[in-house]
């Protein structure tokens, strides 16, 4: 018997169960495995040995669970210790792997998920445990280093566009329209605030401007800009990332910061309340509206990029070939062929180099003021949201799968 | 010369401009009317001259309008001065509707804007002035009374059903999920957060609990409702209306109201926020994530109702069919004929009834405990969700249209 398990960790994407989906099929085709597991809760569940078999599933299901939003199978923020400070964490886990004849095990998430992959196998490589361990990038963020992007951050981007888009035409209806301002996910980076530049109408941006975490936050410059812009607009649209900081690296949310999470990381607020309250303060206006995009953006399959299901599936689907070869401790990156016309492929990264790593949008790609994406940061994201899925409906909504996490397999 | 006029009034929805488009279209098939001109910001804009001609766009101009959110003439909030008090700006409006040979005003709006139809249609027969006054619905609030429905609902329901699904989805990933509180629109009244009930998993609605402005809302009933769920739910999903008030009819959202609108309405804050923060200070639990939909729900054309925007479309064009028979002071509302096979209709109610006027979710549709929505409810809700519309797209975005506003008639 030989098996293979797949688990989901970090925050959901509108995509991940396509990769999921990927890995299965590419087994039903190969049979290279006996059987594909699933372990939900990622590794903290597989450590409670919550593990199902999804080879069961059949082909209805798996379409259905494809075009399904969110982690079907579960995610986790688990953290792994050092191993050389304690590995009973390690043994544990490898034990359970053992007893289910899982020889490949598939990780799917950030770069915290590529340290999971990465310590666990050097880990078994040091005690001579022949378990693969292969990582599948998601994330809406797009900030993994090597990958040129991330399944999940082509339909976040698709969403923050044509969100903005259309709060652009709500926001221009009165005589006076004052300020707008939306608030886009990003701790980090500024890839997924940047694909607001991606709304454009009649060959124009909608935003007027669009402000990242990569450029140091000037609350003065800010100030600057909506008041000149509101000399010439009656309406002035501000996207901004959630994760902007000022030159002195302090959050502009930190006022509403709650602490940190696990991984060491700041819990942001919302920097749109702060924006708000600073253009009211400083006097620039006091018609200022706000849009916190929150989860939404990292969740609505209806509106997905067709380019990023098939390109987490592809993922997956590869995922599988590789572990064939034998690989571990690796990660399956996305390679951008060509990109007129847009042409994807996938290669292998050692998981070490993504673990903690951040890649941030690049400096050039911001104008020179700060405040905008130029047309080389519009070209990089816009093959990536192309394409509408075939989602399954029922009633006029969209038909959604949850997976049965009763048959724990014993 | 024989002309008439359109022009939309308050909120914004994804469908009110569907209505403009019904106009112009059954007027180009009539030639009842020589022009179909477009008041720019309501009444406001037609007080300052800013009138275009809508029967110069084109087929292409007209369908990309028809499929384009929020109001596409501009919108406006201003109310008229009672004619017995102050009949100046009555006097200048049927001065310019006259000099531009306009002899039907069709005011796309809510509730304030049939009083002001009401108002100038009684202005214009008390002076014998010779110029129709009819109404035509929208809201997404679904609040006007005598008319089944309104225009607007459907998608904006449609909106708010599909992200309650995509959501529940999101919400539901850890081990322990806590409390996650969907804050939706409505001021007055619950139709909209009851349609979050429309969102259905496996047979059941993903919202644990629903609550509406129609049931005075006990804080000790909710967080009692909250802590048993998380006795047997690792995850709670809470949908709520913006304006749940407690039994002395405080809004829940009061410690954050800014003030009265001009027609007295409270502005009203996040309610989410504070429930949020009852949950935590009556240690319930701290793991409480909220989302307040914002304007998404009221433009997201993206995901609208087909059926919504065909009924935006008809009382549009029946407006200019009952125009013909000399109605005035009169709203075009919506007939339900039958529910199943659903099949709408149209009948002429007068605008006073309409106007200041409030229709209230029945709370024979909700729950006995006041804290979801009967079958009946979503029977009701459900047909006006169906199918998608054919939004015109280009890179992978929904192409929108912006009118163009400057060729203003001399």
């Amino acid at each position: 018997m030989k098996n293979c398990i797949v688990a989901q960790s970090g925050g959901p994407t509108a995509v991940i169960n396509a990769s999921v989906v990927g890995v299965v099929e590419e087994n039903n085709k190969s049979k290279f495995y006996d059987n594909v597991y699933g372990g939900l809760n990622g590794i903290e569940g597989i450590l409670n040995e919550q593990i199902i078999n999804l080879s069961n599933l059949k082909d209805d299901e798996l379409n259905a669970l494809k075009y399904t939003p969110s982690s079907g199978l579960g995610s986790c923020r688990y953290k792994l210790k050092d191993y050389k400070a304690d590995d009973s964490e390690y043994k544990k886990l490898l034990d359970i792997l053992n007893k289910h004849s899982v020889k490949t095990f598939f990780y799917i998430g950030g770069n915290d998920s590529m340290d999971t992959v990465d310590k666990l196998s050097k880990y078994a490589e040091l005690n001579s445990i022949d378990i693969q361990f292969i990582g599948i990038p998601k994330t809406i963020d797009n900030d993994l280093v090597e990958t040129d992007h991330t399944p999940g951050f082509g339909s976040a981007a698709k969403y923050v566009a044509t969100t903005v888009l259309e709060s652009y035409c709500d926001s221009n209806v009165y005589p006076f329209n004052g300020v707008f301002i939306m608030e886009i996910m990003g701790r980090e980076a500024g890839w997924l605030a940047a694909s607001a530049a991606l709304g454009r109408i009649n060959g124009k941006a909608a935003a007027d401007f669009i402000y990242l975490p990569e450029v140091p936050f000037s609350t003065e410059k800010f100030l600057e800009d909506v008041k000149n812009m509101l000399k010439v607009k009656n309406s002035v649209f501000v996207a901004v990332s959630e994760g902007i900081r000022d030159a002195d690296g302090r959050f502009i949310a930190q006022m509403e910061a709650g602490g940190h999470d696990k991984f060491g990381h700041v819990q942001l607020g919302g920097v749109c309340g702060n924006l708000k309250q600073l253009l009211i303060d400083n006097k620039i206006t006091s018609k200022v509206k706000t849009l916190e995009l929150g989860i939404t953006q990292r969740s609505a399959m209806h509106n997905a990029s067709k380019q990023d299901i098939d390109e987490a599936y592809r993922v997956g689907s590869d995922a599988v070939v590789y572990s064939t070869k034998g690989n571990s401790g690796v990660m399956v990156g996305i390679t951008r062929e060509y990109n007129k016309p847009y042409k994807m492929g996938t290669r292998l990264i050692k998981a070490s180099d993504v673990a903690n790593n951040i890649k941030s949008f690049p400096r050039e790609w911001i104008t020179k003021e700060g405040n905008h994406i130029t047309k080389e940061g519009i070209e990089y994201i816009s093959p990536l949201i192309m394409g509408e899925p075939e989602v399954n409906t029922e009633n006029g909504l969209p038909k959604y799968y949850v997976v049965n996490r009763d048959n724990i397999i014993k």
